[in-house]
């Protein structure tokens, strides 16, 4: 069990009071154990650890710990980035190294060093697996795909052909990576492309032929390093070329990154964001959760989109979003207040006309 | 096979006519076959019953059931809660008791009696399955879980480590309960800080290090009993406590709650419903499909959210709300109307400012 | 290796040039390499094949192929169609014919000729399998359920009881076919069927019994010939007759089919879609990314909605849908535009009214 110097040591924060106190495991203020650190980050959470029974706690920089009643306390200028490395501390491995007898392995499957692959989890021919990787139970990797060093890749995940995935990737349970892209086509002109260029002012022509035509997908998907992929998300593969996520970039859970997209580096998408085919995001881009980007666009850098927004052309680096259609964040929120607005004037402009002409 | 007096009295509803003729399934008035129970819950159905052949029909109270041609009839006063019944009644249970050869059970799990375990499913060390629960085939319960009595877990359903589930859950195919939440923070503040902080008119700076350090999640998932969860939905784990959901509350397909979040009893989240990170929902809040919950933020009992609305700040108990970002849903309609006639009106100002000027 | 030339035949396109040369593959121009055929499909695609080093094109068909440098091109009148074709020339087929020794299959399925059946795949007592389908590993086949000839069934597809799928039917992984629907009822009126009678302005009253009582799902799903369904995609059992999807229709990831939908033919169903339940829409209905339709709507055939919009009413054949709530694109795009003319029209009245006075 570590102690409170020892954390401290590794979180690279300032200890105080008894650092050798040994911490059992971390807790909110008001349900922390004798044995617990608690994590009180903010003055705001301060009155809550009396509700509790931590005899040491997580503190902001000025902290007055003493008068908290506590042996010890650890001083972190940035809360979260202590609780990041704190938690890490904490966490356990979930898979130990080794095949599982139950695995489907190819022959020909190339495994790195202390590799885990779990239980009823299938690996194709010609499948490369890094150093230090671990595979949870009933994974599907397809032949010839690539995951580099160090990934940890849960249950159920899907992983298709001419996939290559970094280092360092977690794919939660039930991520699919590399199904075929939905990309259709009619014969003649669909009325959905007249629809586009019309506006929806056309004729609907219907088409003697409505069949959709399938094209195939044959690019693959390539992740960079360091991403990480949430439970349920699918990440469709290119057409000719890879759908590409830069590294560093986090997804969150049941997101959908359409066939040919490329997102760059350090994003973030969050909770069932969509990504339609062949749009291009930035680095560093924000995407807040069930925020959709239209196909064919281009994101710049920076930018960041608040939730539910919807994004119907390209944006600019560094540009705030929101909305749907999404617009500049200050502009929409103008117009949002405009429109509340907007019946009572409608009803005082209705009840000032005749008043105006019985004053003419 | 039941009688009509047999599934009346099971319904705690009243039977008229040939109480003992037999019942060998339920259909929809127009494609009912002999043997069936017409379900005409309503006058409007009464005409469809002519195109089928039931001799027998589930209908409203004071349905003049002689006058349709039908020998026997069962009079629901409440007729969805009737069928709520009839469903349960001719519904089979879908997997045999006993644990499937193929399966890979830890010797250390504690299976209740009459657990079934389909072929192929994987449960972890020290994990305990409560009396009468029935797993599926290909399902993945981590080391450590804990499913109470009577659950009924689907295929492919991934349940994580630190996961508590009560009595009677039911789990739809692929629902990942437990896969870790979505948190990460920059060392230093990011744009996005700044960009919430601004409202979006803010510069845009840059960070050093754009790297996203990650929380890890050590706090699991709670669910109590009677809870229901949709395919492909996912529950991520907490931080450092579980995320709650309330027991008697149901989630549809797809629905994605966020690490922290509480949901109270009695809810109903419908399908592809987003609820960010440390959210308070109430008791018997009702999102529909598509709707969405910011972060942080506490949502009343008794609320009601239309589809494809979006929450950015907290809702007194009660309250309807609707529109993308919400608002009282009587508002909201006010608005929508306002805006509908917002463009004639500024046609009209701007034809009618000339007028006046000449007139002046 | 194809030539030029045959690809062409295949294509039913025009060849120009060196007809037997051979191509190893396709690429985007810039990334061609010498056994390549580029496509660059429009006139603004010319530029970037001085970029890579491909011999032979696929064009446009009036391209002057000879002054790109080539040796041999394509002519092809629309290009997407020809891709389609020429995708699926290059495809190859990713499961080998054959049930594989660790597949649990029941001794009473019946499996056509040249099925063949992924590792740990598991498939019920009496499904049927038709002719040439091809199930990939760890997929789910309930008792009972029928597949067509020629399906293609991806790894960790969920296919339930009373489910039937037509003939070239494409499954994507995690897709999960036949889950029950989402249907409940409190045993008195709930407060969410007050806020719908009264459009959110009645009295809220708390039940005094809030249980959800369940409607079970008997009715199963049909789905059509040459449908695709995408990536983690949810189409719900219906309560007493199927869920239907015609054929022709293609549905793309993490799309939600609620229970009792019909679906007509040849549809597209874009990333994220959802439909809920008992709603009917029409032939080549074409939903937007992130459409959501409510329920008990009849959608027209032809209806083009764009991504993001929300369907709250009935909507005719052949309208072109945008917003949330939706309306006619025409009129929606008004409405944006005297939205965003808004605020300043009303800072220009607030400033207009004083000094009008001051006129007077």
């Amino acid at each position: 069990m570590p102690t409170i110097g020892e954390i401290a040591k590794a979180l690279g924060a300032e200890a105080v009071g008894r650092l050798d106190l040994e911490v059992t495991g971390a807790a909110e203020p008001a349900a922390a154990g004798p044995g617990d650190l608690a994590l009180a980050l903010a003055p705001n959470w301060a009155a809550s650890l009396a509700q509790g029974r931590a005899s040491a706690a997580l503190l902001w920089p000025d902290a007055d710990w003493q008068s908290m009643g506590l042996k010890a306390a650890i001083l972190a200028p940035r809360g979260r980035l202590a609780m990041a490395r704190l938690t890490r501390m904490l966490d356990e491995d979930p898979y130990p190294a080794g095949v599982h007898p139950s695995a489907q392995v190819d022959p020909t499957t190339r495994l790195g060093e202390g590799v885990a692959v779990g239980a009823l989890t299938v690996i194709g021919a010609d499948a490369q697996i890094g150093a230090g990787t671990r595979i949870g139970p009933q994974v599907t990797i397809a032949p010839g795909a690539r995951i580099g060093d160090g990934a940890l890749i849960h249950s159920g995940v899907r992983i298709g052909r001419r996939v290559s995935i970094g280092a360092r990737v977690i794919l939660q349970p039930n991520a699919v990576i590399g199904g075929d892209g939905f990309s259709f086509v009619t014969a003649e002109p669909s009325h959905v492309e007249v629809a586009r260029d019309s506006l929806g002012r056309g004729e609907v022509t219907i088409p003697t032929d409505p069949s959709w035509h399938r094209i195939h997908s044959l690019g693959g998907v390539d992740i960079g390093d360091d991403v990480e992929v949430g439970a349920g998300a699918t990440i469709d593969a290119g057409t000719i070329r890879p759908t590409r996520v830069g590294s560093g970039t986090k997804i969150d859970n049941l997101v959908m990154v359409a066939h040919n997209v490329v997102v760059g580096q350090h994003c973030l998408l969050c909770g069932q964001v969509g990504i339609a085919g062949s749009t291009v995001i930035g680095d560093r881009v924000v995407l807040g959760g069930q925020a959709g980007v239209g196909d064919n666009l281009v994101i710049g850098n920076d930018v960041v989109v608040t939730g539910a927004a919807s994004i119907l052309s390209n944006v600019p680096a560094g540009r705030v979003m929101m909305g749907n259609p999404a617009t500049r964040m200050d502009l929409q929120i103008e117009s949002y207040k405009a429109l509340r607005r907007l019946p009572r004037i409608l009803r005082d402009l209705a009840a000032g006309v005749p008043k105006r002409r019985q004053d003419g």
